[in-house]
């Protein structure tokens, strides 16, 4: 019944794991286990019924596929696993079977479950952002000086240093991971409410229950359920769809620079990496692929997200559904794309001499702007607008280097012939790429400390 | 790995097994197959060639999630797939394995194998919908005269009959059963370009095979390749959404109805069926709830595949593999919701008493722009709009009956006192359910002519 | 040219007016008028410039439809409106021409143009929020007792109370409040980067005069632009449609609750708020209605923002002019559903009568799950629970109230009849909302005082 | 209050006056005096009201503002205006006010309406979709041999011909006004059924009324209102998302063949279209800026009318009001994405030198595919295949290009040196760009053909 084939060379093995039905029985089993010891704590029953529970909340014990199937009649997930389980602990405990799932309803073990195992995937994510900042931070350092082509409007505009491009990588993720942690801090809640959310099942005891679960199982816990209030949860999905954003800019900058023309950064490749089933020179931008389609998918998950909050009353009729079917997808493919791109920053191959080349053909064009505005400080911005216009055409038509052109354009003009010597270095690569590496030097520290620190803290849940 | 736990209960398992990884494979050693025995057939390869490949496409020889997870290295599941086709048929047929395959690339054989499975969700999703299509019209005609209140803006407005509301149900489902076959029939076309679209490998003989393979597979095919050009594809996509829009109206106007407080309609129960696990009292619109998970999720997945749809050059870079992602979630919810949906028609019970007790608990106020019509005759169209407002607001005041109330004030104003008698029948319930009982009937024969045509109809693909 | 005239009534005219060509040209104007002044004071240029500069940047001195037409051709806004400017100074003051916007570039003045506005927006819909709040925790306190049926997959469920289910309304928008105030402070950012983001057009004073520009426009700024970093700009979208989403659960709830066969709550009316053109006594619920729209609307706003942030290289191409496009949409019909509840709540009518009633018309149904557990003690849960369904049945059938059946039934029951006296009281309306009341009462002390806090604290922005 | 500033560069003038208030609005009185006519006709009034009615239905006469102003208030725009239409005629003619909006409701009038403006812009979008084909099929013509790289995954594949590539931009477009005016034929609709739809309120004349009132305005009618059936006016709108993403693919191909490195297209240039303000060598490919804009946004668009399906009972809460808000944006991207490439495909400057200079500068590795398929037949797939990775690697290490190097190999290899003579054309560009020729000649017969079959047909609307 895997019926997802094509997400498997988008996503990881790990999150799929992660989000699988053993996976996510074994955490709603966690919680029926967590709340029968919490209400036995509380003497809502015999602590040997609660280990009697507790024993028997393994998922591997029972007939997972069985389940899933019967969830479709009653609508529910947790109606059969609560049947079953109270089953399974009559075999061995029958008095302890009346204590099963006491007090509590069938969202507050699918929510909490839930919860539990985004948690887990969250740390995941956590772990291969880190990655890939580490590998970015290493290659801007390595190439804070490195002259390339900035690009506007998906055409050359001027020289930067790819420390400086790939600095402008790195900030948004190292600002994802923190917003991610703090929003998770508040998410990550015990759902536990009962049928209308008001504990009244378990009198009195109910929030001292609540309270000793959520300390067990690690989560906070609030007085008013959450079970159709939906924001702060859905709020770490639109976290999750910012960061797929970024991871997205991230691959079109890559997949832009390894074209085959342009070809001034490559995905590692060897052992199959890439390759094309038909053409045996392919080397195919996979990393930059997989962070594609998450970045082409995350809007319309993030969406549904979004579209599912508005839940009527206590509890919702089809849209907590859709919001429990559509989340795991985005967990699953944003790792997919954090690992790929970790992947292939851990293994990128720069060409410096590629990039420096790239510049270089372009005939000087893109110092344009600062002769133009060299120019006007003599001539108003007008006519050096105007006058760099006419001679960037010049030297495209005629092939030549703009500063050959320009050179003899104000050598021919008294009024601008004094602005010889100050011309010449405008045209200088490296130059050109000063300002960019004064900057990608200086944020380096600042970035790179963030990270330290980021990464030295301890996740807040 | 099947990591979607809660797709379950918003599904079926037939189509779940469909777009399952062994459906797909399948469809994808079929693909492979046909092309080995049509390039035999136009003499590119021995026929003995053809047999030896065509023998050992079969899906349940290969070690499916090995293949899938050889996916995320290569970035593309043909690759593996090719390979260990290749292999096995190495392992009998040596020369033959060199044909394997041979002038096709990887997008050739994914995309014909989704159109191959893609064609039997249709048929199933045809087939339940004729189902739900059949058990409406019945139930139209059953309760053709039956007054329901109409309501506008969620306010009770005036007084129509069910069978006229449900044909309002049936309508859009014959259109979308009618576009889906227009649709499907013009999309379900084979993919074979091989590397950039012009069949190049095969020499002049590339036309002849792709003629030869279509036929076989019962596929449609067209010189230019569709491998970047996904508009009749997507537009299949397209067509599905909107059919998830009707079932979500019904579905709303279902749930609405079977509300504990207006209790017109009820889902069938029993077995289980829309339990509640904390609640014994409760009955679920469980179809209901599938049904409008879907239409809450469905407008994101077609927004997704339109979002993909912006492929680069011969070979889109994240956003094909984003559709193929995609494309299995938006069938599998669509027939989760079909299914359901023609289940609970099939068992819906209708509370007649109780529809005509809602209309009557309203005190005549669904009357109100009837008599207000009646009296803008004698008044004037203001006036009587104006004298109606205040006569609703003394009914309500008091809880009488518009029509005493009404009759009283007419009584009073000689100016309007002739119109006493006319005005009597205008709160009888059945005569204000005349004229939608009158489109009804008359639609009815529409309908089920329209519904008889499309059922005997083979479907076009 | 005003094409979106079914905006009108969704949305409100201050917001509409903020987003309009003459505030936002304002903004960008202020831009350029700050720019000057920062580069004066740096030395850049002479301060009668800058004067000369910022005396002209009025947007009523400009014909603004010519600006908006002329930008199609340039594919800019800025490019029509920097022309205009500097043609404006050049009447009055030549040299000042030369610097206008000297060393930055399109997006820096349309990005902070854009920053100021919804800075201004953001403290219309911080106004409003509190609104909305303060009248629901009016609500809230006044009916923290009265009873009122919970409602779970659209059925009745158990009693709850009025003021447990409004601050289940109120929380979200509290927690919507202190997070858009927050992603309002990091986001709100000068953009002044210049071509590439270097700001090398102003030599070494470039970061000095950016700081200069950010204190004065009371923007925050960092050296590394964001000019194609929009992860922190779209944060703040996916944040209003998190809110959308809690007005549109609050929406749902009361279009429900209003209903007229439902009747427990009412917007105001009067003046002709939500007649009906052709029937006198409906009032329909407009403020749900707009809310409602809202948040059917957001969820794809904040896809098309997610969606645009995968821009190119150092300015996106297509995507960062679909987030411009996309953003005011956004904020407009937030503040259309922000106000329209605003409105609802404070003039809303509550009928605490009809809340009873409709509890009482389910002859005690909602009573089955206290009752049940009751009996569990006695005979185990699976019995009790097959019993109460039994007897459920029984009461619906016979119309009887489930109380006198269920005395019934344990009074022929040896083994039950002992839990008569305990039994009574969970029939007890009063009773059986108390769980609720107190978690009202005591959850209304946390959010009146979180209230309080969040309104006495100002605006970080 | 025209609050959409960053709309305008990304759309038309013409259809931004279509759907402004002056068009919207006379459309709605069209729809006024239409119904009065109509009804004069079935004998619901005298002659004269009608006239009357008839005579003020020009929207010119009225205060819009004002009226989208009031249209808050009430939730609707049809009431104000409905309100000022009364009071209007009976400045004139007192008993015809009486008989404005006979029967009719809200929604009939604001439907119609739309559909009436709607069919305008379709026919709008469909003269520049003309414009658009015809401008590609002359380049295509003009290029059909021109050989140019086949890319795919982002990296060079093959070798294809320019005319191939840009028909595979036709076909879709041809595709999208097929389906777009068979669409529209469907949903071109009258709206009229009164409150609840069944033109009770007209009393037997209804139907007539209706039939008469279709013919006048040119649209079709069916007895079964289309209120809350929005399945076949949304999927007019899914066609324009699709088309959306048709022109979206063929804007980013532009203006990745646009990037300065490849400088193989260029959108046409001059009187400041495309210029930069900062750089004057710039020129932007703002043509495919203004369709990869649209193409970010149509999906969602598409996805808000989805989701506003899901419409209540006989008028929708909330959704309907939705869909209105929503439906002039698509029309109004859609049509400046037409526009703008149909401007850049007219003024498209191809540089095929520097076509085959690209090619030249891949060392042969376009080959490689070919090659290996060549020596396939001596030496196996495997075989073959391996030995052009490491051929191709070879070619790449040394900057030779492909050709020497295998030449070299087979020389040295007794079993392959054969081969020779068939490997050197191979590599010959003319020769490789064949298959691609042959197949751009033919289909250009077919989709001219096509072309001039739907430019020659009569509209169906």
């Amino acid at each position: 019944m895997s019926a997802f084939i094509f997400e498997g060379f988008l996503s990881t093995p790990e999150m799929l794991d992660l989000f699988g039905e053993s996976s996510v029985i074994q955490a709603m089993m966690d919680f029926e286990a967590a709340l029968a010891r919490a209400q036995a704590e509380e003497g809502l029953m015999p602590t040997a019924c609660a280990q009697a529970i507790a024993s028997v909340c393994k998922a591997d014990l029972y007939d997972l596929p069985g389940l899933i199937a019967d969830s479709r009649r009653s609508g529910s997930l947790a109606i059969p696993l609560v049947k079953k389980l109270t089953e399974t602990v009559a075999l061995f405990d029958k008095p302890a079977a009346g204590y099963v799932h006491w007090g509590s309803t069938s969202q507050d073990v699918i929510d909490t479950g839930m919860v539990l195992v985004t948690r887990r995937a969250l740390g995941t994510i956590d772990r291969d952002l880190t990655r890939l900042v580490n590998a970015l931070l290493g290659l801007a350092r390595a190439h804070a000086r490195s002259p390339v082509l900035a690009r506007t409007l998906m055409q050359p505009a001027q020289v930067v240093t790819l420390g400086y491009k790939l600095l402008g990588w790195v900030a948004p993720l190292l600002r994802a991971q923190q917003r991610l942690r703090e929003t998770a801090a508040r998410c990550l809640r015990l759902q536990l409410g009962g049928a209308v959310g008001t504990l009244s099942a378990m009198g009195p005891q109910g929030p001292a229950v609540a309270r000793r679960m959520a300390q067990s199982l690690g989560l906070s816990w609030s007085a008013l359920a959450w079970h159709t209030q939906r924001d702060e949860w859905v709020a770490l999905g639109t976290e999750l769809g910012v960061l797929c954003g970024s991871l997205g800019k991230i691959a079109r900058d890559l997949s832009l620079m390894a074209q085959g023309e342009i070809a001034e950064l490559a995905e590692p490749s060897g052992r199959g990496r890439g390759g094309s089933s038909a053409m045996p020179h392919k080397r195919n931008p996979v990393s930059a692929m997989v962070a594609l389609a998450a970045a082409t998918r995350a809007p319309q998950r993030v969406a549904a997200l979004l579209a599912s909050m508005v839940q009527e009353h206590e509890r919702g009729l089809g849209n907590w559904q859709a919001e429990l079917a559509e989340w795991a997808g985005l967990f699953i493919s944003t790792h997919g794309a954090v690992q790929a791109l970790a992947e292939a920053a851990e293994g990128l191959e720069v060409d410096d001499k590629r990039m420096r080349a790239n510049i270089e053909a372009l005939q000087g064009l893109v110092s344009a702007e600062a002769v133009s505005m060299l120019l006007a400080g003599a001539m108003g911005k007008a006519g050096a607008h105007a006058l760099m216009e006419s001679l960037t055409h010049q030297a495209l038509a005629s092939g030549r280097h703009l500063r050959e052109v320009t050179l003899e354009a104000i050598t021919r003009d008294a009024a601008l012939s004094g602005l010889h010597d100050r011309l010449a270095p405008l045209f200088d690569v490296d130059q050109a790429a000063e300002p960019a590496a004064r900057i990608a030097l200086e944020q380096l520290e600042t970035l790179e400390a963030q990270a330290r620190q980021l990464q030295s803290a301890p996740l807040p849940y």
